[in-house]
């Protein structure tokens, strides 16, 4: 019999956007013990690494190392990030990752000028050399990503019409290079969102692209991460970013408090608390994040992993 | 000009729930002083102490001194919890405290006997004699608790209609002697709340009572306490308990992970970014939050007291 299960995918982004803001260097032993361990879960994509300029950010020193030193589980993607061709050639040279091309686009003028110091229209203009780049090796081009989609610390609330025309902006420059975007990503980079908000801009940009699927990448500065994943889930979105143990944060914020990502453990408990597969066995990822806090040093945010799941909770009744 | 505007009552707990589970001492001065900056930032109720044995809660020892010791501020509801006539009788000494009954029914028998150790039919026969004491010193009674209304480590999930039925027994238990519930708690005591249950046991308490309001008291020991929140207000309840910065835990819940409240000014900002009034200055209630870490020492969970508010990001923009 086929199943009709209703299922939620996420993409673990604990040993990335984790171990980079972590002020004290994590050996690549323990980040390779990480990423193998999630491995295990039943997670079935992990983002491993960033190759970017070892000097800019010398936590990701060791990118090749960490690829080369993890067990590939079948099944299981491992990609990583890169902000340029020379970072997408590292990760070429590999051989060990799932490459997919992503374009992106910023909801916020006054963040990506500073982030990549250009305006909106040049950063438009350079997705399609970006496509070309891709194209050339290879690479599917099937994301499309909004950078502070719900609001910017350096321009304040973003318009949810503006990230409307973003989205469609990024298909159709998608489309005049012979590629479809599949996913869209929709980036709470600065933590602005509330659940009100997503449901709106959500609903706004399903509206105008009733063919696509939505991605969720959610920050838990502020303490809404749960609540807006969960108002996602009830908008229908079903692929979500996350960190094990809500490791990580963006060291490009520019802000103090900048948390990580949703804590992947709690969020795979509310999913299946509202009967939704993930795939995942949520006690090994408990596991895991009391290894990443082990690896760290330093207690890390998520609830779940002292606070027990349900599930184990009635096993034992 | 009538304001019209849609409000949400908060219920500051953190100096009694929060207190109560910390390891080590907290002076009695650190107490007050607290409590006096919780009072000068809009809060209109706060739960100060627990007069209850000092032998088995020792950190409630100075109950009366704190009591003694804060400056009462005007339009400030400065409140307490007992467990018995004598913890009663010893809050009604202080003469400063707003005194009110409540009636508590437990909707899980397993928790309620290691708790009380009594059945539920005892427990509802015990209440006529709570209000009689109360009628006794003149108090009102006008709240009812349902106790473990979401889920129980113990028992595990509990059925919607029992919390229906309990409700309507507090509020037959009260009429029969001569009161009228206006208010009835919902505990999410050992945190089985998920938003979906949130709004499934809210709308079968409201469907069956719609004369009534309902507060919710949620835990944040699995990460949903925002969500289950937002979930609340979305069913139109405007009644909260919170604790500043997330301050506290039930040491009777037996639960290694046991979390405290939700986090007042989390709770505060959301609410805000809604649109919904609280009455409360977010950015002194965030200074406040600072404050509760450096008394008791250690990090607390509350992500706006680091995270900052938007209205002061949008304030400098």
């Amino acid at each position: 019999m086929e199943t009709t299960a209703d299922r939620v995918f996420i993409k673990e982004e604990g040993p990335r956007e984790g171990f980079q803001i972590e002020p004290g260097p994590i050996a690549t032993v323990d980040k390779i013990r990480l990423i193998d361990a999630l491995a295990q879960t039943g997670l079935r994509h992990i983002q491993v690494t960033s190759f970017v300029h070892p000097g800019k950010v010398p936590g990701m020193a060791d990118a090749e190392a960490v690829v080369a030193g993890l067990t590939p589980r079948p099944g299981v993607h491992y990609s990583a990030l890169w902000l340029n061709q020379r970072g997408l050639q590292r990760a070429i040279a590999t051989h060990r990752l799932t490459l997919e091309g992503k374009l992106t686009l910023y909801a916020s003028a006054a963040f990506l000028r500073r982030n990549q110091n250009r305006d909106p229209a040049q950063q438009r203009d350079a997705q399609p050399e970006l496509i070309r780049m891709y194209q050339a090796h290879g690479i599917p081009v099937r994301t499309g990503f909004v950078t502070a989609a719900f609001g910017c610390n350096f321009e304040g609330d973003i318009p949810p019409a503006r990230v409307v025309e973003l989205v469609g902006d990024m298909r159709r420059i998608a489309r005049d290079q012979g590629e479809d975007l599949s996913l869209i990503g929709l980036g709470d980079t600065m933590a602005w969102a509330t659940p009100d908000r997503i449901r709106r801009v959500v609903g706004m940009v399903q509206d105008a692209n009733p063919d696509i699927a939505l991605s969720l990448h959610l920050h838990d500065t502020r303490g809404m991460g749960l609540a807006n994943a969960w108002a996602g889930l009830e908008m229908g979105v079903r692929h979500f970013d996350a960190a094990v143990a809500g490791l990580g944060g963006c060291p490009f914020a520019s802000h103090a408090g900048a948390a990580g990502n949703i804590c992947t453990e709690d969020f795979v408990f509310l999913c299946h608390e509202l009967g939704l597969e993930t795939g995942i066995d949520l006690e090994a990822l408990a596991e895991c994040a009391r290894l990443a806090e082990s690896i760290v040093g330093h207690p890390l945010p998520g609830k779940i992993k002292t606070g027990g799941s349900l599930a184990a909770l009635r096993a034992r009744l």
